[in-house]
């Protein structure tokens, strides 16, 4: 089969072997997405040698027993031990021993097929079509914000980044009734959350907003951006950190602990809220859409994936 | 009045007027202790001119209505507006025109006389000995800890740095029934915890405890620190910053995402639970005395409190 991979920061579309179910269970891709940590793996990050890609809706073709065989699923990327105390308690998020699907020790979702553990797919309702499905992992990362602190109506939220990653938390951060401003570079990228209502600005408008916003999330990848959300935050506030990328930031340590800010690591969200999101609406996700290609023109679609202006970017095997 | 004066990052010990009192209270200082911050300060640390010090225990000289005139007290060092929100709530830590005792707008307490506002002054139980009371100041910035972030005997806590400000966190995270683990790198300053039943380490044996502890604190101010911390937290663990010092410091942030880390910045704390603490005599703050000198001695003794293996240094107007 056909597979999108990096082999020591080197990527290639490669022909390799169809993987078996084994004890787990073999979904068929119909459509998977480029994440920006595609593009940092390419980069070194995470050290990850494989097939990459996590976000994916796809048809069960072969499982343990013929469990949810022929139906429709999107999958939580992390595969835990299934053993430890978190994997036991339902959440193998940080199983120290975890597999990340096209990130850690398991190849992932720019392929026409892959694997996972029956435990971690779910079921897509009918009314969800492919190319909202394929949203649940990034927006379940974007729901996973308020699983790391509290976000409510009385909070001034500002998210920096209007990319794909931030138009999803900003549209996140506006359910939960919070005034929300989203902060970015690219007009025609703002208008798609000012369409939904959320006030935009850039960042240099947004700098002379100082010590305004209770809670800040970082969701552009820059280095920069840190600089920026501690200048708007207020004493006491809390920044989110959501992108990952490769390398070091440089931050002012003092200035953390004379304003007595917090700063939150928030990585993968669960996807059954995502998924509920997506059944209702509740998410423009069709403006985020860019550009679809085939797997066999992955190379294209990477490069394409990184160009300033493009949003989401389709994979179909 | 001889002050202990930092004018373009020098320092000197300077004849200067007698302060009035005005609308304030006038303190003839008994007794005052140096701090890290104030070294931090001839470093260039919050660009402060004037009389260093916030860490006193003295005597109210003169004051409007002749309050509190001839009790001895210690002081909470934000002097804040009076009149913005977090003033009118009795918490002027973050009042953004606040002064601050001996670090932003305001000259301190190493000098013969220091100027507060009333408010600010709390009198001290004749059973505190001057050389406790003078404590108050940094003990409540260790227990401002706990107003940042929960602590309890289900917490495995580690703290870095067995300095003063580290040994006295170590101690106020030991009261809460929490086991804690001190790292430091000095023989004779770890067996201050061990006496109090805190266990000890070196930041190398520490480090072979990976992603044991929910809560370490940041007490050493040195850059390395963060590094051992962020390797022995767990995922979803905290991180307490408490040190201020000059300068940057390189963090990894994709760490923070990948391992849902919080990093929460600490400053002050109130002084009333430090003083709490001093009348019950739960804290060893007698080990943690150094060194004692005449404020005309001021140079001498800031050079020995910068020096490594010297903990507390008083100076005596």
């Amino acid at each position: 089969m056909k597979a999108l991979r990096v082999e020591k920061k080197r990527i290639a579309v490669r022909d390799i072997e169809l993987p078996e179910a084994g004890q787990e269970a073999l979904v068929r891709v119909l459509l998977s997405g480029i994440c920006n940590t595609d593009i940092e793996i390419t980069r070194g990050y995470a050290g990850f040698n494989g097939t990459i890609g996590h976000e994916f809706v796809g048809i069960v073709e072969d499982a343990p027993n013929g469990q949810l065989v022929g139906q429709r699923v999107v999958g939580e990327i992390n595969a835990g031990c299934g053993d430890c105390e978190l994997c036991r308690a339902g959440d193998p998020r940080h199983c120290p021993t975890r597999t990340v699907l096209g990130i850690v020790g398991r190849d992932g979702a720019h392929a026409e097929f892959l694997r996972l553990p029956l435990i971690n797919l779910l079921p897509v309702p009918d009314r969800i079509a492919d190319e909202h499905a394929v949203f649940a992992e990034p927006l379940a990362a974007a729901c996973g914000i308020i699983e790391r602190t509290p976000v409510n109506r009385d909070k001034n939220v500002a998210v920096i980044g209007d990319g794909k990653l931030g138009l999803l938390c900003a549209q996140v951060m506006a359910l939960t009734g919070a005034p929300v401003l989203l902060i970015g570079k690219h007009p025609e990228k703002l208008r798609i959350a000012e369409r939904r209502g959320i006030e935009t600005a850039t960042a240099k408008n947004a700098g002379l907003r100082k010590r305004e916003f209770d809670l800040v999330v970082e969701a552009s990848g820059s280095a920069s951006a840190f600089s920026t959300a501690v200048g708007i935050l207020r004493p006491r506030g809390v920044l989110v950190l959501k992108s990952t990328f490769h390398g070091t930031t440089e931050i002012d340590a003092a200035t953390i602990v004379v304003d007595e800010i917090s700063i939150i690591g928030s990585r993968c969200g669960r996807l059954a809220p995502a998924l509920d999101l997506l059944k209702r609406g509740a998410i423009d996700v069709d403006s985020l859409i860019s550009e679809e290609y085939p797997l066999r023109d992955g190379l294209i679609a990477m490069e394409r994936a990184s160009r300033k202006g493009v949003l989401k970017v389709f994979l179909r095997p």
